[in-house]
């Protein structure tokens, strides 16, 4: 195979394959080709992939070493993104009775929320996250983004119990916001013990739901490493709960009356 | 930038951005290059992409024109994936009490959802779909990743109305298995009128859900214009109430005393 043809090919694995670690025979076997070259190939991959903003080769020596994809997003990009995404959102038509906001468009973007994965993922990228851990319902798609990121698996947490996974744990808990005691299930088999975990939700108001889901966590002795929300509410009445989380954006001020809000950057650049 | 560096780069952009039809002028500026030297790459992406089998670059003449990455999963890849699947499932640990069939490790494994999205979007990849839709929770993953593989956004059917979504549609329907009634909701701004959709969802046993989701889709006159699950039961004592849908696998004979348990193709190589 030429290298013209190697390059594409090889873009398209390492893409595909982000994390994994590749002896370099696997290379000079895939494609008929000298040591020396894939080395070469190597080079022009991980150049290109650091302009373009997308990570980097990552090389390790030794007879277990090999090369890796290690996806990056730059802060820049992240900063980029996440402004695009208030000014989207502070839009009027999208408030709701009752003073939420309309972010269903934006979550159904297969798209959009790739991309809020990898803000999410990048900022986490160093924690040794072994698991995503979400609760349906809407956080689902930014876990499965985030998961993809990091190459990791994604467990569910559920407000009812299934009859379809087998027997489970679960907690009852205090909505932050409502007051009102909830259950979270998790199937025992779903999580092995002692994981290390990142928690991924849509929202946070007060962070009842993700005190919940730490309670449910620490039921499997899971290590809590990092949480991450796409929008947190800055509601100033409120106590939170939560004190350790990610948000990229943050919603305040929103005037029914005046059909006006607004939405600002939340704490992803200060961490 | 050198032709190296543009195969890397390009390579990247199309699989980033699957069926954007893109204008030769957006690369012969991104690049910095001639025409004729664009011309060039983009007959080496297409002919890798073929040989890989992901898909090919489709080029549109005229002034409207330009090239898109149409993605593309073959039938033997695909009933590849779907006997490896089968092998996989029919582990007897897998056996849940009351005959159910533990897959949340396979729907928890983005790469694995990935796949199957792949496997599910080629089959519909004619179908002119605009929307994939989906009912909450187990089927969102998979319809996520459908709804890449075809670039077209996502909308959940809940079945307990939320108020942060405004107005919505409800129905009621008879569940195909357990002859309850039960209720499924979509809020009204999420899809607009006379939609081409594809239901997505994870396992079907008599259809029941599949037939609600039908009934509360024709309430916005959407065109059903494909069914996918990755998971039909067969079973016999059942009347199937869905006819025309697109399964990966079937479950059958699960046998709780002997710890056996029987997992074929589906009929997605049969349409």
């Amino acid at each position: 195979m030429k290298r013209s043809d190697r390059l594409v090919s090889m873009t398209n694995y390492f893409l595909e394959n982000p994390r994994r670690l590749n002896p370099l025979p696997r290379f000079t076997e895939m494609y008929q080709a000298a040591k020396s070259s894939i080395s070469e190939d190597l080079v022009i991959v991980d150049r290109v992939f650091q302009e373009e903003g997308i990570g980097h080769l990552q090389t390790i020596a030794g007879a277990a070493g090999g090369v890796r994809y290690i996806p990056e997003f730059s802060t820049d990009s992240s900063l980029h993104f996440i402004n695009a995404l208030c000014s989207k959102l502070e839009d009027p038509v999208r408030i709701l009775p009752g003073g939420y906001l309309y972010m269903s468009d934006i979550l159904g973007d297969p798209k959009m929320v790739n991309q809020i994965g990898r803000v999410l993922g990048s900022a986490f990228s160093d924690a040794e996250i072994e698991v995503v851990v979400t609760v349906a319902t809407k956080g689902i798609p930014l876990a499965y983004a985030v998961a993809s990121y990091l190459a990791v698996p994604v467990v569910i947490v559920r407000r009812d119990p299934k009859v379809t996974e087998g027997s489970s744990v679960s907690i009852n808990y205090v909505s932050g916001s409502s007051r009102k005691i909830q259950t979270m299930v998790l199937p025992k088999r779903s999580l092995k013990e002692g994981a290390n975990v990142c928690i991924i939700d849509d929202f946070m108001k007060a962070g009842g739901t993700i005190t919940g889901m730490t309670s449910l966590l620490a039921e499997f002795n899971a290590n809590v490493k990092a949480i991450g929300v796409l929008a947190e509410a800055d509601d100033e009445e409120e106590d939170r709960v939560v004190e350790n989380y990610t948000s990229l954006i943050k919603i305040s001020n929103v005037d029914i009356k005046q059909k006006r809000i607004q939405v600002l950057p939340g704490n992803f650049n200060q961490k």
